[in-house]
């Protein structure tokens, strides 16, 4: 999400609905399978060509097409085309720096929003745009990558176990919606083992790296937050839509995601909290630690100085200094030098400095 | 609740409706008891199986079932089966992250919240989730753990004193959920003794474990609040339902858990900037002391490094140094050993130093 | 208001509507006056038993019937029972940790709220909660402590100056009400008075104390909101009532109290942005310090550690120093312990250290 | 603003509509001055009795009459009673501490707004309450002081320019409002010059003045913001008001002020900011000048004491070191005393230090 | 945006309406240029006099007018008279201090808002107002300056590519409002790059100057949003109007604004998360170094304090001090001044201070 905008700004001034690929260049080929179910039957199958749609609308059956890849801009060109979708919805498929939102058509509804996935262990997050276009019989998902997300929902699409093969696309909708939210809660458990070991590291050993990781987090979470909390009020309004593309009976399956959006937002907003009492501590531990130095510093300090200014007076060089012929001067200052140092440590002792 | 979602994010993919325990499998079996009322009999009765429901319904007295511990999904599956459940309330039975939530269905009403309460005196909390599901005349209740929270209010059935037992269902949920909500009074009771001693001991004397426990409290505070602030949102929606199974004159008693909540809630606000109130003390507890150490050390430092140097001057080697044969010389010299350490204290004394 | 919780938390369980006085005992008898009026007469009278109340129902007359203290349970229970008042109501009034709130019933109104006393110079505030019940013809008002705040409210209504010898029961709540909410001007004013001398403090002598005294300010005011912020909402939904109990000319009454509670509550989060600034001071103030604590030392130590070095030099006793046995070399050391100093204070002046 | 509210606090209790001048008492005499102009004519006159105001009324001609001073309560309670005004209101005029809001009553509006103005160049700020009353054509404004605000105004009525003689008494109370309000643009124009000043001051020679005069504008822009933050919610009532005394073709004007005031107030939430911008500057760089301190103490310290210690060795008096015989030993020590400092110093520049 | 508003304050109490330029003169004369176009033809045309509008008017195709320069009032207050224009908006015109809003009237809609561009590499931005009126089958364009903002807009207008030869005004009046829009992503760009440099050598090397360069980047934040933040509201209050001027159809093209606006305020906030965390960096940054600093002061002082006192023993002149005497006195004290230091390094390295 670090990449710049630069390519929207460079987009300015231009033809809204000119299509172009705005986005990083993941750069992988166009990729197209379709998998059509009916109550009885499914087949999946990868199509080379979008005229190979054609063969699947106008039937009873349920069809998935999934995208991935958005390098080829004809190939989306073409399949707007053929389903009659609205210039500016292809636009936005095709730039990827939109924030998660939906939008309601006459004939087709479009939903867009981010996956998130931890890439690996050190808390790197890929962000990736998936945007999904409702018809009636049809749905259509727009991924950047291929990856393998959609493969437990095809197995699930497969054995025709649950109510999916029976429901129409706007279940098939929420499915995929499904799919793609859930995805955030590996994320959020991450965050939970991260915050846990960074406060560990904070209360054992902070370094100014722990500093550094922290405000990594903060950055993080800045960039999630941004892809997630729109989600919330793009559940309310597909609930609140009354286009006859989305059932009755489907509503309360959206309300699920709902609740699951509800439950990331307050989540993050939790970790944002949690980050600044680590801060909080940090900052603190800062501070004791310079305190300790100083107390460390301040009784060496005052119990060396006004010894050594005692032996400074004897080592002076007058004639006329009569303690330095007394016999028993030597031991006295010797019990000088061990009882003011014992004096002190005990106030400080007292003002709890030891 | 520092337990982590990843159960959650294990089902990713899965099919909605797939009945699975997410959550802390606390290791008890499914125990279930029914209760069994109507203005003149009662009869309690602990049930091993789900089929037992079936001579409970039906009848004009109004049955409680108690469900405590979740482990086994088949009989929480066959209580859904039984009373006509939708699939994706049994779901979030059994997923024991839901946040607290109202939903309403043709012939039942699901309310999911938490019950917090105090596990010893250092504060620690245990959350477990209820679910509360009311029927015409009938109302389930699935705990997560065995207790005796239930206790008084099987009492007050019993010994039909009060208005429990002349009214319906939609009463008995109301007295389950004031019975919970209410139960977050001890532990606020419990903070408040809390936060007053961690401010005594931040008054007198402020360690760095101070701050850490603190930092715990507010973390907790963040806990108790994501469990506790939709409680508001989802009383109100109760209040706002025009359910059949809601009585017009049983509103006025969850009016009044809703005040419960609403109080609860700005109390958790109050202890929240009172934390900060805190942490802002210990802060510049550490900065006052760090005041003090560095007084000390300048004080020392500014007596005796001047009276060191004159010292110094003093034992040099110098064949020609008058002062050195002066028979006066070293009287005068304690005469400024004396006076300049009076001039500084009586210096730092004006500047409020000491 | 820092009494604890744990009574209604000890009450967890019991039956809604079971009366036990929940709230600090102040050890007060219950005692009962009553006023009832007309346009034309007016009687006083202190009534021993709840039964003398029926005299002065069914009678054109508006009857004001206040109570104070609330340890004599059976009278408040036997006052609800002739006014026929909502349980729950009767509930509320005895347990005081309410927070103000508007209740309509068909025939009779709650109102509950804070009354806020000054208990003395330190800034010691009372809280007491004052219920207020409005019937046809008829208002009960209970209060937990004996005290002089109705008797200006008394003199007006005797010397029927004003209109509120002509106007009903609701005009009677209106002007108790408006009584008690002025109350908490006294309380800002003191408030204001508090903050100016905390600031003069801050400027001219900041201690430790100073600190402590802006945190408990800080404190009081998180608890004055609490009782004061909910009037708004409260008299806001007494203005949109369409209960028969308030007539429409008197609505322009309440909207008077409203604005009231609405400039006291701006007044409050005021005070809290100036008590964060006080606190920013206290800061700035103590780390102000810190650094010319530090400069003092710095400028000490500079100057004469290099001098104590140039005298340690010269007396070391290595048998071959020329400088030594130089006639001038004494005088030249001087010159050097006069004119370093200098050129360091010129150094530090520069620096603006001095 | 910093005047108490115990003239408030003092009234408590009293009838509400009881006329007494609550506010600072500016000792002027009451001033009343009537300006009535139609199309075609236009006088203006200084009145003595508001007896005189008779003659103004029931004519087609708009009526402006202006009451400058509040002392004379009887002045402003015999226009009330001529004008037939809300007893309530009359009171409001009086009072001169409340926030600006707009009544709506049968046959007059009344609005209340408080005239900012810049007393001098130390950012000194003058609040002064104006009520403006709307009657069919007749418009009251109630000030505290004599002043010079509503010269311009009278002068574009006299010279017959704009609408303003053409449209009725709502256009004139349009104008009056945008008067008041405009002169607020001075005062956030000599805020812009402070801040600006405050800032380069901060960045070139940061004091403890500085800081104070910091919260000093803070503090000013609560109390500013007090006042001038209820004008937008105030000219929203007024625009959505349906008042046969607003005619539609005026409420433009309206969202003119609206527009206006919305301004002012994002502008004071932008001063804010900036304030806090400043105070973390100059946070900062009190952190930063006492780690320059540091530095300079570390470096003296660090460089001087090691090199005291090796002249103190050669100081000792110890019959047998060798030493002390040989010939090369001092300059050898003072190949010694030089270089490590020029280590130490090489040092310290590398970890940029010098 | 730190030009004052002092132009506005001096224009306080003068006619609404009359018209005058206020704001920075950029002084360039003004410069009127028409396009005319319809589905066929295109004409583009420098004018020198408004009166050579009135040929472009009562025609089919569409007319739009850019005034570029402010300075001749009469030129605007020509092009109002002909298109009949309220004179509020031309006064808003004029006055460039105006917070982007939306304004309908029954025959002209009135859009005025920010164009932010970025001068130059160090984040200087400059802002200018464009006022936009929409009539039927007219829109004209007020700017400040002359620049080149609308050469691809005219140039796509030119070939005639795209949709906007076919649409009316309202969509030529969304091809402007976008392009304004997409100007801000280039400086959201450039603020990228800025936090991303800020941030690395905040890590890496930490100057005073940074501080200051977070500031100034907050500082412009703060005139950024202020500038960009009303546009949502802008935009959705233009999507909410029933004019007959704004088809249906078009309608989705202001929302794809919308969303703009939403990503970019998104953006804006999130830009001030990430600076807060850069400025709490760099606050403990500042801490990090001073706990550094202090550290080689403290060992330092530790190490050599206590053996120059040592040494300080043995330069004293007494008569009797048998070590002076011993022969292996001195080798024994070396043993010493080796041994004292390597015990307090190890105990220095035990607290992890080097």
């Amino acid at each position: 999400m670090s990449d710049s905008m630069s390519s929207i700004s460079d987009k300015a001034g231009m033809s809204p609905g000119s299509l172009i690929h705005i986005g990083d260049a993941y750069e992988a080929d166009t990729r197209m399978s379709v998998i059509d179910y009916s109550k009885e039957t499914i087949e999946e199958q990868v199509i080379q060509s979008t005229d190979e749609i054609l063969q699947y609308m106008d039937k009873d059956a349920v069809t998935w097409l999934n995208v991935e890849g958005l390098k080829d801009v004809e190939h989306i060109e073409s399949i707007g085309k053929i389903l009659n979708i609205h210039s500016l919805v292809l636009e936005d498929i095709l730039n990827t720096h939109q924030r998660p939102k939906f939008e309601e058509f006459d004939d087709h509804l479009y939903i867009v929003l981010k996956k998130l996935a931890l890439e690996d262990k050190a808390f790197n997050i890929s962000y990736e745009q998936v945007s999904i276009l409702v018809l009636d019989n049809f749905v259509v998902t727009f991924k950047e990558k291929t990856d393998d997300i959609f493969v437990p929902l095809k197995q699930r699409l497969s054995n025709s176990k649950g109510r999916i093969r029976n429901l129409g696309s706007d279940y098939l909708a929420y499915a995929i919606l499904d799919t793609i939210v859930d995805q955030t809660f590996a994320l959020l458990d991450s965050l939970d083992e991260i915050l846990e070991s960074t406060e560990e590291e904070l209360l054992t050993n902070p370094t100014s790296g722990t500093l550094v990781s922290i405000q990594r987090i903060k950055r993080e979470l800045i960039y999630i937050r941004k892809s997630v909390s729109p989600l919330r009020e793009m559940l309310a309004s597909i609930m609140r839509s009354d286009s006859i593309l989305i059932q009755e009976k489907t509503n309360i399956y959206f309300r699920d995601v709902y609740d699951h959006a509800l439950r990331i937002t307050e989540s993050i907003e939790s970790y944002r909290d949690m980050l600044s009492g680590l801060l909080e501590i940090y900052i603190s531990s800062v501070s004791n630690k310079m305190n300790e130095v100083m107390k460390v510093l301040t009784i060496f300090a005052s119990i060396f100085i006004p010894l050594t200014f005692i032996a400074g007076i004897y080592g002076m060089n007058f004639e006329y200094m009569p303690e330095l012929k007394w016999k028993w001067a030597y031991p006295v200052l010797w019990v000088l030098f061990i009882s003011i140092p014992v004096v002190l440590l005990i106030y400080f002792k007292n003002k709890k400095w030891l």
